[in-house]
């Protein structure tokens, strides 16, 4: 069929088109068909959407993903891609070959899909699960799609948490001890999504996080490591789209976690990686159970990968560290660099930077490293070669000065700390975009309290923010005192 | 967040604002995410797109679906439907309560999903499937949330096949003959989607079809019945919405099909229905117990609702009717009211009619109001009050006269007919849209041919399409011819 095409200014993430429902009857297509568009020396597959009013019969409707195509085209039905064929199978309950789980991770990378095939696979995924020679597939499709990094050096040291702890600012702590050991550690890492701060929002409290290839290269080659921000690079285009389709629901199939992280692991050109994962109430792994699983199969594909992956299931019902916020976790992180800081937060960072350490079969103690100063001035070498002050002090990490405490109303031990409320209610103070708003923890889990000791002091830099988490904390309760000794939690 | 809100000329589903990724930020909204917009005396929750570039910081691109929306707004972040958490439960293989389903529908049929969503509750249903407590409150929910009929007379027959089979053509001849026998019949039909022809498709060859709600309570007063397309009324507005994320991907969840018809049938004030669930390879349900199962849970739900349904389980592997196309069973539908045509849609349909008739307790002989001429004279009473000519006669229905007619190459017998194969082969031809092209089976399954017998014959209206068909004939075989008395089907 010949139509004339004009463009509309129309932001979709496929190359769409708008078809009269006159000429979509004719063709035969309907909407979410792909349609093959032909016109001055272009060739473009595109979906279809159908209108009564937007685009008159006789138009074609192109938005600017499909490129620049005006004037005559010639319009014939497309054939679907054929990984849609392979999601229905998924859905079906039968294990993909890896030519197909590859077929459906090129058409993700390459936008081919819309909306609803997108979310029919993550759902098939989460629903159906992978084996693990699915996601081994799937993780070797999704890496150097994008972006890759390469090294001069025989190892590479990396680390990632699969998260769901509030505050746990171990990388900007752990990644200097590893550098400080004389390992390359490139960091990348993610800005928050739905919690109060990711580790590239509180590293961008002391330097500049978005960096492209080149950037980080110079960095690394001035500090030995870096800690920017993964959105200035795009190491697996991929995992942008599935985490579009994922996070409306809520959904992190297995597999697809492992793909995701163990790929752009990949393409950041690291040997040896340390992975975090925190289990417990409100984390990502309810049960001890549950974390030995991911880690399990996250090994098993590492493996057959040769990266070589140590698996760190770690306690995740409660915050690690006392801030929540970028200021306040940034104020944490030099404090533990500096030797002081909150003990839990020390404890877990040595522990994990020396299984890298002893991964990496390197000869020097984490602890020493941090204790010697030797971290501290790795860190201030980073956060320097990242456009920041080196001589950054816990003076200049000021949070912000809208402040309430909550204290204790009888005395006890603190039995729980609610990892989401935490984090919900550091949001409602303006975290992240409020880079001095969060939540300071004054008691940690088990820390025994007196009635009106201070539990945990919010902070904001506007005061109608701070209004809205108090708002929030009328009906709810972050951390919770029982009496000492008192095994029962309720009844009713 | 005050923004300037702006219209944008966008074909979205479901209402949508475009905010620049620096506000979204700002705002801690994602894609996909909602949002309240206030502005002149106005207040609307929209699902939130990012840009970068189509909408500048500081406006608000408002589609076209939000409303007329210009000027100073006020957005704030707004929760979710409730809906998405129980498409989230389901996902996770939990029964739904009966509110949960029915806020399901009514965010679906309000358009408050976005394809991501909705394309998560579709695979949801297909992938855990839904109890009979489930089925039973969509269809309730989905029942009267549109258009509704409604009928002076205490039994209102009507009929429904969950398709598949090719021809097929039962319906324009079993509503004349339940007419004839005095019942009421508000039939409504659905227009081709991947077939070569739907009974709207095959009416319109006789008449209009396009009808509202005042115009079919005219035609059913006047002819005691109809056969209009049911896009003319609006029956399950959620239906149209789920339909578009069912068809990318084939997937049709038993308990969706069960609500669809179903609420469009009491939506249409029927009483009594005769359902067609066709089996066999190709057609819907693959096998007789599939069949049964399918059965079983409609009438247990149209038990529920007070509905009396017979459900026929019929052989469905091969077409009913010889011609394929609307013009080729239009004369199939007449021949067979005249007294002639194919044995097996005239047998088929005689079975349906008197199945109805039994079941609204009706004393008439079906194969009599056919024998008598009663149902032909019901039938050109229906095309009279529908616009068309009630003396239309086979000379007016002229295939197309670009022909090739395929000759079987051995004796033997015809084993097989291709339901898939000969639908598509007649798609090729120009069928739906080029109503006299199509395919005409010259022999049925099971019948003794010998060489050089004639087997089918494509008709097509433009020379161009005729080839098309051919084309795809060169690789495949609508109609296998095997020796008589072989068994062996194939061997390798």
């Amino acid at each position: 069929m010949k139509l004339q095409a004009e463009e509309i200014d129309l932001a979709t993430r496929s190359p769409t088109v708008i078809l009269n429902a006159t000429d979509a009857r004719e063709l035969g297509v309907n909407p979410l068909d792909r349609v093959q568009v032909r016109g001055d020396g272009t060739s473009v597959v595109a979906i279809v959407e159908v209108t009564e009013e937007l685009v008159a019969p006789g138009d074609l409707g192109a938005t600017s993903r499909v490129g620049h195509l005006t004037g005559a085209v010639e319009v014939t039905p497309a054939p679907r891609p054929r990984s849609v064929q392979y999601v229905r199978k998924k859905l079906d309950g039968v294990e993909l070959e890896p030519f197909e789980v590859r077929r459906i991770a090129e058409d993700i990378t390459e936008d081919r899909l819309s909306d609803i095939e997108l979310s029919a696979y993550v759902t098939g995924a989460y629903t159906r699960g992978f084996s693990s020679t699915e996601t081994l597939a799937l993780t070797e499709a999704m890496t150097g799609a994008g972006d890759r990094l390469s090294w001069d050096v025989d190892v590479v040291a990396d680390k990632h948490s699969i998260g769901g702890v509030a505050g746990n600012r171990v990388t900007p702590i752990l990644v200097p001890i590893v550098v400080a050991a004389g390992v390359t550690v490139p960091k990348t890492s993610s800005r928050a999504i739905t919690s109060p701060a990711g580790t590239a929002d509180t590293m961008e409290v002391f330097c500049d996080v978005s960096f492209d290839v080149d950037g980080i290269r110079r960095i690394v080659a001035e500090a030995g490591g870096c800690l920017v921000w993964g959105g200035g690079v795009d190491l697996s285009p991929a995992d942008d789209r599935i985490i579009r389709a994922e996070y409306p629901l809520s959904l992190d199939p297995p597999g697809q976690l492992v793909a995701s992280v163990l790929s752009k692991k990949r393409s950041a050109g690291s040997t040896h990686v340390v992975l975090d994962v925190p289990y417990g109430e409100g984390a990502k792994t309810g049960s001890l159970d549950e974390a030995r699983e991911l880690a399990e199969e996250f090994k098993k594909v590492a493996d057959h990968l040769g990266l070589h992956l140590t698996c760190a299931i770690t306690r995740g019902q409660a915050p690690i560290g006392r801030g929540i916020g970028p200021v306040l976790e940034a104020r944490d992180v030099l404090s533990v660099l500096g030797g002081d800081g909150p003990a839990d937060l020390r404890q877990k960072s040595v522990r994990l930077a020396g299984l890298l350490l002893d991964a990496c079969e390197v000869e020097a103690d984490a602890e020493e490293l941090l204790t010697s100063g030797a971290a501290e001035t790795a860190f201030r070498d980073i956060v320097e070669a990242q456009g920041g002050d080196r001589d950054v002090s816990l003076d200049d990490l000021v949070p912000g000065a809208q402040t309430h405490t909550v204290e204790a109303s009888r005395a006890g031990v603190v039995s729980h700390v609610d990892n989401g409320l935490v984090s919900e209610v550091a949001r409602r103070a303006g975290a992240p975009r409020d880079v001095r708003a969060g939540l300071y923890l004054e008691r940690g889990l088990g820390a025994e309290v007196e009635a009106g000791d201070p539990l945990f002091t919010l902070h904001a830099e506007h005061a109608g923010k701070l209004a809205e988490a108090r708002e929030l904390l009328a009906g709810s309760e972050p951390l919770r005192v029982r009496p000492a000794g008192e095994s029962v939690v309720e009844h009713l």
